[in-house]
């Protein structure tokens, strides 16, 4: 059986091929409901776009080159949800490249992506990174460049984040209305403006609520859970040490737990621990980790909305980057509730 | 500063730059040593190479690509971390496309992958294909295809799988010597290889025990948590219900999992589950999860080295494709330990 052609489509219509590329390419002069029975009838004949053909005539390729720090977090597979459903909608690929929050991988994927010859290159910066040549390379060349997540705000491109700030104020504002008295921080890497954020709304919450902001209690750690566990064991070996954890991101927060579980003196509920980022596995853990959700398939559409607007645009448009800044939503589970009886055993 | 070229490596290291190109593009007339010494030249001198031109030169771009049914297994990271190892050590980047389990997303993420020019694709199939014209495609333009873990036979390509028989097997022969009396398993789509084979391993397991194997007992699930607890429940509603489960994968483990906390007559230990993947969730959840391990990094290495065997020989050599099988590995945690006590209890 020979392949069905836009000619194939045309026929079925009654109409000319060249309304059916245009509908199937999301040409602007083609109103929406046209576009709509062309692609139904593209479906029903099992048409598949030659786009190489395609890309020749508008030297488009229709791929979006997405990077990601790693496949394994489950934050980053929920925001490529988000932008998959937007790039498909309008006739986009996603191709993936993982960096391992490697610097020379990321560049690497960045020289692999541009070879490739993709139309944009929506990005989350690898937590090695703190230089920016491979992305200027991605600017100079007039590619649209979007970042999400972990943005930059000196490479003046659009960017689609959270309030981490926020996030980590929430977070922080709840284990003190829990009754928490000494509320440790394991914090990342601070040349990573997300972890500085997060950092920095742990301070303002406890200032607010007049608590006293003890350096002892703040800890560095390299985002994983080998690194939560170890900050979490130094900080409750402390002479005063601490009844509750924020944990920058969900992987500290896991080790976290699990050095707590192992304290001989700690019994379930003393102390109280919460995380960042909602990654599925804090839902399923004993107890269900608290957390800050960060509307990652909402961040992964407005990546991709912002491409789309962008590739319509002349490129001096990236001369004035957009800024989203989406809410974070604290999930409160059990790790952070307080219990109130061993509390009247204490007191 | 004007970029390093491979003069420049060349006139670091006394040799010509035609030796550099080769050395740099793993050419097979280089030795290793002297391939090290200008890689090592080359990161000094930050050289980043033109793959563009090197591409046009030689006709190939580098690039392999890969296609995974999801982001958010992290057995297809893990396996993928495999394939970026002996990626990377031979100069090739990965670029990755997600399926979504669908099999018009596959078929487009074949397309977009040949219009990228990738020099090979190792994909896993998605639950819904059924058919496989996209990958007979690749496989008419000579260019290297490798399946791995949902591999099809009928392909006749080359495939590194686990022996899911043998892990079913071993799966159900533990439950069997932990001393339980009714062993349920929940299977998944039976068009998909890997789970007829695990459904095929419960089933020989039970009659070398001279256990009945009770069609009661067998249901067919969708492959999620949710699906996984659905089952489930149906299975403890059973008049004669099932005292261990062994699920087709750890997701519907997970949903079996809270199903049987749920259930009031329930206690800790009371019901055996055994999963099959080892998904990085297994090892967290209460109880820990006892699964399959499926040596998903081994995997990812063995199906990139097939392909870099693949393309230094004649194309004809796809007609005589290689099955790598690897053993599984049975991880016992809680969630399949039988407690003596409540055992005796009830006899």
């Amino acid at each position: 059986m020979s392949r069905t052609t836009i000619h194939d489509i045309a026929k079925e219509l009654n109409t000319t091929a060249a309304t059916v590329s245009r509908a199937l390419n999301n040409h602007p002069s083609i109103s929406s409901a046209t576009k709509e029975v062309v692609r139904k009838a593209a479906q029903k004949l099992n048409y598949r776009q030659n786009r190489a053909a395609s890309s020749l005539r508008s030297g488009k390729t229709y791929v979006i080159g997405v990077i990601i720090p790693s496949a394994e977090i489950s934050f980053f597979g929920s925001v490529i949800h988000g932008i998959e459903k937007v790039a498909k909608s309008q006739g986009y690929s996603v191709l993936l490249f993982q960096t391992n929050e490697s610097y020379e991988d990321e560049a690497q994927g960045i020289q692999t992506l541009l070879q490739s010859n993709v139309d944009g290159i929506i990005a989350s910066i690898a937590k090695e990174t703190t230089r920016y040549d491979h992305f200027q390379e991605v600017k100079n060349r007039k590619i649209p460049l979007i970042l999400f997540d972990r943005a930059i705000d000196e490479l003046d491109v659009p960017a689609v984040v959270i309030d981490d700030y926020k996030g980590a104020y929430m977070a922080t504002e709840h284990l003190i209305r829990q009754g928490y008295q000494r509320i440790a921080h394991i914090s990342g890497p601070q040349h990573i403006q997300i972890f500085h954020e997060r950092l920095r709304g742990y301070v303002d919450a406890l200032k607010a609520y007049n608590y006293k902001v003890d350096g002892d209690l703040i800890t560095y750690g390299k985002v994983s859970i080998d690194s939560g566990r170890t900050c979490t064991e130094a900080l409750l070996n402390l002479p005063k040490r601490p009844d509750a954890i924020f944990a920058v991101e969900d992987f500290t927060a896991l080790g976290a737990l699990q050095a707590i579980k192992e304290t001989p003196w700690n019994k379930p509920g003393q102390i109280g621990l919460v995380g960042f980022a909602n990654e599925a596995f804090s839902a399923y853990i004993t107890p269900g980790l608290t957390t800050v959700d960060q509307q990652t398939a909402l961040m992964g559409q407005e990546a991709a909305n912002i491409f789309m607007n962008l590739r319509q645009e002349e490129p001096t448009l990236v001369d004035l980057p957009q800024k989203i800044i989406l809410d974070p939503v604290l999930v409160v589970r059990q790790s952070s509730l307080r219990k109130k009886i061993s509390r009247r055993r204490e007191e």
